[in-house]
């Protein structure tokens, strides 16, 4: 049967609980509005000759402070640079409460509660050269930037009032992205986001069950889709973007920051060969990744059965009502179908 | 002090248990990717002078099967017709499972379920004409639209392994749409969605509480819009989106097909004042509404705590890996600016 004509399934994964409806169908429909044009970053974004993107060398000056670069004592010739966000979501010099006056305001009657919008906000800049993007370095390049990460989260995890970090990358316009240069954000944040939580739960379910970890345990059959030293890369069961893209640690680990050096370059590697992947066969697709680790301060109980993984999402549709209704998305490709292309897919 | 120094803040409200960012400084962020440009739909999509769209009047037999017409014995001068979606995401043929073997395929080790895609999938015509969009019709004609979904939710209850029904509107390509033609969608599901359980959870826990229905409660103080016999609209106080607006019975009411033809013709006066003034405010931008209603097979012990309500989401901008990570959403605009605005908006 040829894949368009399968039935259509509705898939929950034991990882995130997270329903999806996969419904090959669903590709052959018509629009009539233009197409969505690609949107290619400006790869120059100057218009007298002078670059003026300022996460470029040479503009250091036009950012917000920087945190610290990579080599650490490098002058002009920077690898990687952590800068604080000049439009942070949230406002580093907000006065961290104590326990008891977290919530500023938690109105009984309406059940409402707000909070100091108290956080950080930081940008990773992966490259001084506008033009080149992150599968275009090496994979220990990739991992000097991994190891940036890692060395921030660190930082942030000193932080008393943080309870949860989140890493993420936005490539391209339609995945969000405001500037093309190469780059990735960091927000750390006083509460425990809603996912991170259902991820908790649905992982201590699985554990309570079968006395392992969900991630440790996951099965790869069919939906391998290649594999390092210390991690694999797979399409998920219950994937719900066509070619979403999971890589995951061999290892048991619980939080990204316990990353060392050997196993970054290892991941460097696997995640230059998935976005050269996915840009090969996709088209340069617009992308996100997200690093999905654990709550700051997880319990010695909870380690067996946490496990960090990264999720890479290109953008190649629009969402629409029943998604933002219903949380349920609704995917054209079976990940089975999406896992083989991707394993097979020739490299120029 | 300025709406845009305002400092951020995180609120939750007790609808949805939802977390948002408000964070006014994010609004000035630059970018150096072209505009979006405004995704106008095609006002004739004919090439020859003949309509081609199947959604108008004279191209019935391009779409799939009707399933009913307003009015009922109307010809060629039918003002909507319900039909089945040609693409349908779930489908109505596969056989409906029995209880026990309900999970076609639940594998214990990995923790994966998967379940045959049974459900339906209709499109309902809000107008024959191609270029009418819904609040260019009369508060009674959208009353029509909206008594349309009624009978047609009501038809859905009837099946018996139908656990939940989303109703759902994509205007405009960022929005979704594929087709530019007025429309709205119904996806009933063999499951409840996560987002639907999440509601009922915070919504029973507010009543524990309290003692009330949260949505009969709601604090309006700042956040009204407007309000008619039945129904309020407001700006939510935890708004994911700038300028997100639900419009909410004033009476009682778990689910939307409880709806009677008087206070549909209220409603859809109420819809059609907040689609304008959105349309108005912000250059008539693409929309998504859905409409949020509990799970059709809730306990009588159920119903004193759940109210269904419509949130209408304009689409301003691209959500990035920081929201798809999180489930947090980060909105530039203070929902009290944002009912202001809306309060006094001057329509032509
Ligand atoms: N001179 C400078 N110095 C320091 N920092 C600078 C700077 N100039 C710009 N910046 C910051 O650089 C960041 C670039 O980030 P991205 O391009 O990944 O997307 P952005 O955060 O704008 O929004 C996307 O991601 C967020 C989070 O997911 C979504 O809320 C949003 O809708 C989506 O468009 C911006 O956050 C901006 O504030
Ligand atoms: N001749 C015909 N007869 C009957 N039906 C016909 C038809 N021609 C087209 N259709 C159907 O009409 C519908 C039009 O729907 P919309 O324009 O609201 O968005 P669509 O469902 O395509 O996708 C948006 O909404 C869904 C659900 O939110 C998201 O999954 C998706 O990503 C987003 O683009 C389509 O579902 C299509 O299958």
């Amino acid at each position: 049967m040829s894949p368009a004509n399968r039935n259509p399934e509705i898939r929950k994964d034991a990882v995130n609980n997270r329903t999806v409806i996969l419904s090959p169908a669903r590709s052959r429909r018509p629009s009539d509005f233009k197409s969505k044009s690609q949107a290619k970053p400006d790869s120059n974004p100057s218009s007298d000759g002078q670059p003026q993107c300022p996460f470029c060398a040479g503009n250091e000056h036009q950012c917000a402070p920087e945190i610290f670069r990579s080599p650490e004592d490098s002058t002009s010739d920077w690898k990687v640079r952590v800068i604080e966000n000049l439009y942070p979501a949230l406002s580093r010099d907000l006065k961290v409460k104590s326990d008891d006056d977290e919530y500023r305001h938690a109105d009984v009657t309406s059940g409402d509660v707000s909070l100091g919008g108290f956080g950080f906000h930081d940008v990773i800049i992966e490259s001084p050269v506008h033009s080149v993007h992150l599968p275009d370095l090496s994979a220990s390049r990739i991992a000097g930037v991994l190891l940036a990460y890692k060395k921030r989260v660190e930082q942030l995890c000193a932080v008393d009032s943080i309870s949860y970090v989140q890493v993420f990358k936005n490539h391209g316009a339609s995945a969000g992205a405001s500037m093309s240069h190469s780059h990735s954000q960091i927000i750390a944040l006083p509460v425990i986001p809603s996912t991170a939580s259902t991820r908790l739960n649905s992982m201590k379910e699985y554990h309570n069950q079968t006395g392992k970890c969900v991630l440790c345990n996951i099965h790869t059959n069919k939906l391998l889709i290649d594999e390092s030293t210390h991690f694999i890369s797979i399409s998920p069961f219950a994937s719900a973007f066509p070619f979403e893209t999971w890589i995951i640690p061999r290892y048991h680990s619980s939080h990204y920051h316990e990353l060392d050096e050997d196993k970054a370059i290892d991941l460097g590697g696997l995640l230059k060969l998935t976005l050269q992947k996915l840009s090969v066969q996709l088209n340069d697709p617009p992308y996100n990744y997200m690093i999905h680790t654990s709550p700051l301060q997880i319990t010695s109980s909870q380690l067996p059965y946490t496990h960090w993984y990264i999720q890479i999402v290109p953008q190649l549709s629009t969402i629409g009502g029943f998604e933002m209704g219903t949380g349920c998305y609704i995917n054209p490709v079976f990940p089975e179908d999406a896992a083989k292309i991707l394993r097979e897919v020739e490299m120029p």
